[in-house]
């Protein structure tokens, strides 16, 4: 392990030769704008956030908190959907951003088809939020306002594999049958020994569904205090650790414009995130709604593809894709679904517990704790957690997902840094 | 008159010679394409209004029909902010168009931050629908949403003035006083006589501030059955009209990017709100929403912007302007302002007259009807509309605003095609 983290020293001297040369004009100039535009984004949304619970708490858009059940605070309405604010103060920060830095038609055209689909994603966050829409409208609208992103993408649509990986498709310079068939779909190099593989528009559609996958995720993984603010401040802060380590370690003096962009999007979804967090942390005095989880699921989307970043990207969600996986059985009714799959309060006790659905058929006999129960923990790595480690507070159990959402992200920073370098 | 219809004929040769050389090629490509997107979207439109419009009203997001006062339907609740479903349509509309015919970063560019501007603008109207927001938060978030809109403009920033006006600035080649006074923060050209005056950052700053005006204006002239969704269909169709004209008449067969770009944007809106038409209309079955007037605002303010078109866009707003003239007294509080200034029910018949405000003091004057009046008519032209003709049936009414809104737009042509060619 020592010997790992010796391997990033000679990297410093140019990180210190970024940091003092031309660097520090880039950086004093751009980065420090976005740093003072996120900073007053976060004190806009303390602000902003109890005007606008008033409004919503006034229009009945406010919900129970589940997790209370059985206390004195049972019965009090708590102000709904005030991602709205975050979302909106989001973007004003971004279009100042925009003005300051975006000076040619190929930085516009990604700085506005990004603030399109964030925008629509919001707006469908919360319609939802207010209308609460079937699953359809959930699959098909984010589709659809992913292509004006997807249309100005200018990276490449190719995929590099590390050698392990690449030994599957090609070996002696040849073709293997799994590369066969991959050649089929998409183009195999083999001058570079199957290390590229060429996808074409096979790779603009992996991204358009990973902005549908990336806004729907945060959603699912959700439903305790500080849970849904909380794991994107922390995606968005081991993005920003990426994208500063990569700039630092290429070792150039000349910032790349799809770094850049990503610092640029990333500090003011920090600032905002963090002001959510700070009314959303247990116990919660408002919650976020739809409208967050959206609006966090398509700004990571669209950083990782106008960042060029997506394979990475999908390593930081592995959290949110294990609680996916482990959810499939319920969500397409293969199992039976309870309509509210949260862990549940204790009676007496400030604790919470795993819930449960009915499972008496020996076709589940694979979720049961023991063989002859009749009632199994509903599938979200919430109640596995509750089971694995008995029951806990509401707040322990937010730290607790967010130390393992922590723990992946640096297992993300290992693979891609480390092994795959 | 004669003389001047005369004055059309020498254009015809060209018209036919556009449509029956290379224009026919494109369009049928272009423009065919957004007709049947268009159709679809009416279709779109009419199917899903009433699946929404049952979303809405079980969540509460409806309203009483303040013109059916004192009959049988007067306690019904009626949806409210169908013009959300206007909003989506359009904005999948023109996002299947952009893909279609953006092709370089230019045109992506407008496209895109066209879409953006129209998409917030139709959120903020949804937020106002769901939040009842104050009027700062109107005046603010449309300035900064028309912002990505300003900085993607690439057209001309010099205003074209036509003789009888260039003459106050200029006389005898030497800048008049108000030449010179103008010429402080602009720049009168003065090898064109005073007919060019290159405004610079001024005509930013007035597009934005169109911006502003049109998403309001057409919420400020609103509040009866079909009213909303007619005046946009008919401002759609004379500024389609007008396009189609320029294109004819330009005798070119190479359609400038602008002229295309409004005829891509106008045809779908001109679909959806037809189809928002047929519900609004009396008796409405649904209500269009701030949702609807903001989207419509804005889209023609973009469509002025990105075809060069404001000055006239200016012209077919003179209902609007003349109505917000007329409420000025009222809006900024100079006068009592009742909270609805809708015509009321007369009692027992079926006819709408003009609703008042009290008036007493002699500071009023102007605004009575006769002298010792102690109630004058609310400052709104459709109650202006009611005291001129009489009371009248509320179709009646939007049938008479409709009209005066048509032949404005006649007269806007004329002006701008007649009088200033």
């Amino acid at each position: 392990m020592k010997d790992k983290l010796l391997a990033f020293l000679p990297i410093l001297p140019s990180v210190i030769y970024v940091i003092w040369t031309d660097y520090w004009r880039l950086f004093v100039q751009r980065v420090g704008f976005s740093i003072a535009i996120s900073v007053l984004a976060y004190f806009a949304t303390l602000r902003l956030i109890p005007i606008f619970a008033d409004y919503t708490l006034k229009k009945g858009l406010s919900g129970k908190d589940l997790g209370k059940k059985g206390t004195a605070v049972e019965n009090n309405d708590v102000p709904e959907a005030l991602g709205l604010v975050c979302g909106i103060v989001f973007l004003i920060s971004t279009i100042l951003s925009q003005l300051m830095f975006a000076t040619n038609d190929k930085q516009l055209v990604i700085f506005n088809s990004a603030l399109f689909s964030i925008c629509f994603m919001i707006f469908l966050g919360y319609i939802d939020d207010t209308l609460d829409l079937k699953w359809r409208y959930k699959l098909i609208l984010p589709t659809i306002s992913s292509l004006p992103l997807l249309l100005s993408y200018s990276g490449s649509t190719a995929m590099y594999l590390p050698q392990p990986l690449a030994s599957f498709l090609m070996s002696d310079h040849k073709l293997t049958v799994l590369g066969q068939l991959i050649n089929i779909f998409a183009v195999v190099d083999a001058e570079a020994n199957g290390k590229i593989v060429e996808l074409g528009g096979w790779f603009l559609l992996f991204m358009g569904l990973q902005a549908v996958f990336c806004t729907n995720a945060i959603n699912i993984l959700a439903g305790i205090n500080g849970l849904e603010a909380g794991q994107g401040f922390v995606i968005a802060c081991s993005l920003l650790f990426f994208k500063v380590y990569e700039i630092c370690s290429s070792g150039t003096n000349n910032i790349k414009e799809n770094e850049l962009f990503a610092i640029l999007y990333l500090l003011p979804y920090i600032g905002t995130s963090l002001g959510l967090l700070s009314y959303n942390w247990y116990p919660a005095k408002v919650f976020v709604g739809d409208t967050f989880c959206y609006f966090s699921g398509m700004t990571f989307a669209v950083i990782g593809i106008h960042s060029h970043f997506s394979k990475t990207l999908l390593m930081l969600f592995i959290p949110q894709i294990l609680n996916f996986l482990y959810s499939v059985p319920q969500l397409f009714k293969l199992m039976p679904c309870p309509r509210h799959r949260l862990p549940k309060k204790l009676p007496n006790v400030d604790l919470l517990t795993y819930s449960t659905f009915p499972c008496e058929s020996s076709r589940y006999r694979w979720f049961k704790i023991r063989s002859n129960d009749t009632e199994c923990p509903n599938c979200t790595i919430l109640n596995l957690f509750l089971r694995w480690f008995g029951p806990m507070h509401e707040r322990s159990l937010t730290v607790c997902i967010l130390l393992f959402q922590f723990i992946c992200s640096a297992l993300a920073f290992y693979i891609r840094y480390v092994l795959l370098e």
